[in-house]
């Protein structure tokens, strides 16, 4: 039996991803088969990207294929567990070949990057949207979760904030920059960087952690609400990017604070980690930056420079925009 | 923070389906930690249900909630695997509560007969589609697969064939039935049953299993393309509802042959084990008939009554209807 379906999974999908021996089986039968080594917890997680939410109608195919592994390479990586294997349900208006080579393309690159294959899913016609299922292993008790920071550890972020909500308002015509960081912020959106090796270092130095997908200060705020305690942050500290800085200027830390999309991890430590943990950074590649500390009580204070700010952003929320 | 996405999962979502030992942490961190007993591989699907596509819109939200896992209970069923873990992504253009809470109600309710949990998920706005992850397990080398099949086995299906299909019919208008008949072939499109008991009890009897979700005679043949092998197949032998043949009369077979989202199990076993199939049938409360038998070769014979009879169906393809 060949229909079109099967064909176009067996020319895209079929050989993406990493080859991994725990891969009993993979795409062809009414599930795939895998071995979780003993020991090991099994970790899961889904993310969609929907055209028109997540996404510009027209964006890149390649970019789309990226983002949606790497937002949920995000989410095993805030549990500082490994991933392994991947499904994905993709709905298209219609099956443009070209499309799929280079979104196939995007997809398989990173999931390759990152030990990842790609045993299952779903192909059907619908508005263009994209679901990954993410499963990943990790020592038993030794996940990363957001509910154990305690008063008194360190709080940190890694890479730099709000460049992916400005590379989106330069895409949207709402940003005026020069050539060169608008098209840094622009990839900042379109090809996140899953935080995998950092995550993993992570264990036994974090006390919790959590991905930024909506924005630091709503992130931040979960993290605070599951361990019970409430965060101080510098915004001087804040780690914003030098085209950030140069589209925004002293403004740039509200997009620090409130922008969506970053992908980076947000996690706390005892003050005595912070040395282990720029060592791991430096091996990692990941830049951590220190930005507050864990207090009593809830909710987050802002300081700039010893000045209590004010903020209220709303956090992204796909059903509020 | 309390935020729509996140007050809308705590309302519908959080208690959904069963409680499990092996759930270490559920909803509400960035990705859930489940334990897979030793001895055992994990079995992984995912399938989607998009409004125009699967379902007609209008569609009451129980039974999207219904099907949209038990497409999944149905592929899990056929590796004759024990489901355990759903991950739910939703896609709503806006969230209706009482939508919602139907929605949950079909989903939930299927989820505690299996002994699901549900353990995560993603809601986002966007056109209406459901995509459900399923995990599950199975004792290790004992999963059923495609490719089992040997010349000489039996073929059997469970269940009846063509209702789901004949009730989508009935839906758009073009079948004339008794109010009766149009209602039970309705409910069979809304309100699949998951074979997964009878899935269970195949372990050790079936050589080869596919679930039937774009028709017997394209599932078959994939089966078939997978064994290497052909089958011959009994017209007078397919199990037929009485309101499809009241529907369809003599043409009924053709609807049995070629309908989609039945969710039955297609499977093949040794002639000798057919009094062992027919007690598991009786305990699982699922019919199971025998309807032909594999052959060398490839493809599918028809007979009706020793007469060869000439079928070309194309399936339910996504891309092609």
């Amino acid at each position: 039996m060949v229909d079109s379906e099967t064909e176009l999974i067996e020319r895209y999908f079929r050989e993406l991803g990493a080859a991994r021996a725990d891969v009993v089986l993979g795409i062809g039968d009414d599930a795939a088969l895998l071995r979780v080594p003993e020991g090991n917890e099994l970790v899961l997680t889904t993310d969609a990207l929907i055209e028109g939410v997540h996404f510009l109608s027209g964006a890149p195919a390649r970019s789309l294929g990226h983002r949606a592994l790497a937002v949920n390479l995000s989410d095993i990586a805030a549990m500082g567990a490994s991933p392994c294997w991947a499904l994905l349900a993709l709905n298209l208006p219609k099956p443009e070949e070209a499309w799929l080579q280079e979104f196939a393309s995007g997809f398989g690159e990173l999931a390759r990057t990152h030990g990842v294959a790609l045993v299952g899913g779903n192909l059907s016609r619908g508005p263009l949207s994209i679901t990954v299922q993410l499963a990943g292993v990790v020592p038993r008790g030794e996940a990363l979760r957001r509910d154990g920071a305690q008063v008194g550890d360190a709080l940190f972020v890694s890479g730099t904030l709000g460049d992916a909500a400005a590379g989106l308002r330069r895409l949207q015509g709402g940003l005026l920059t020069t050539p060169a960081a608008g098209s840094y912020l622009e990839q900042r959106l379109e090809y996140p960087t899953p935080r995998v090796a950092l995550g993993l270092g992570l264990r036994g130095l974090a006390s919790a952690c959590i991905d930024l997908s909506d924005g630091l200060y709503a992130d931040a705020l979960r993290l605070l609400h599951s361990s019970g305690c409430a965060a101080s942050i510098e915004l001087e500290h804040l780690p914003l990017s030098a085209p950030l800085l140069e589209a925004y200027g002293d403004a740039a830390w509200r997009e620090g604070l409130a922008g969506g999309e970053d992908y980076e991890l947000c996690f706390s430590a005892p003050p005595a980690y912070a040395a282990a943990i720029g060592r791991l950074a430096q091996r990692t590649g990941a830049a951590v930056s220190r930005i507050g500390r864990l207090e009593a009580g809830e909710g987050i204070e802002l300081k700039l420079h010893n000045t209590v700010m004010q903020f209220a952003p709303s956090g992204f929320d796909h059903f509020r925009h």
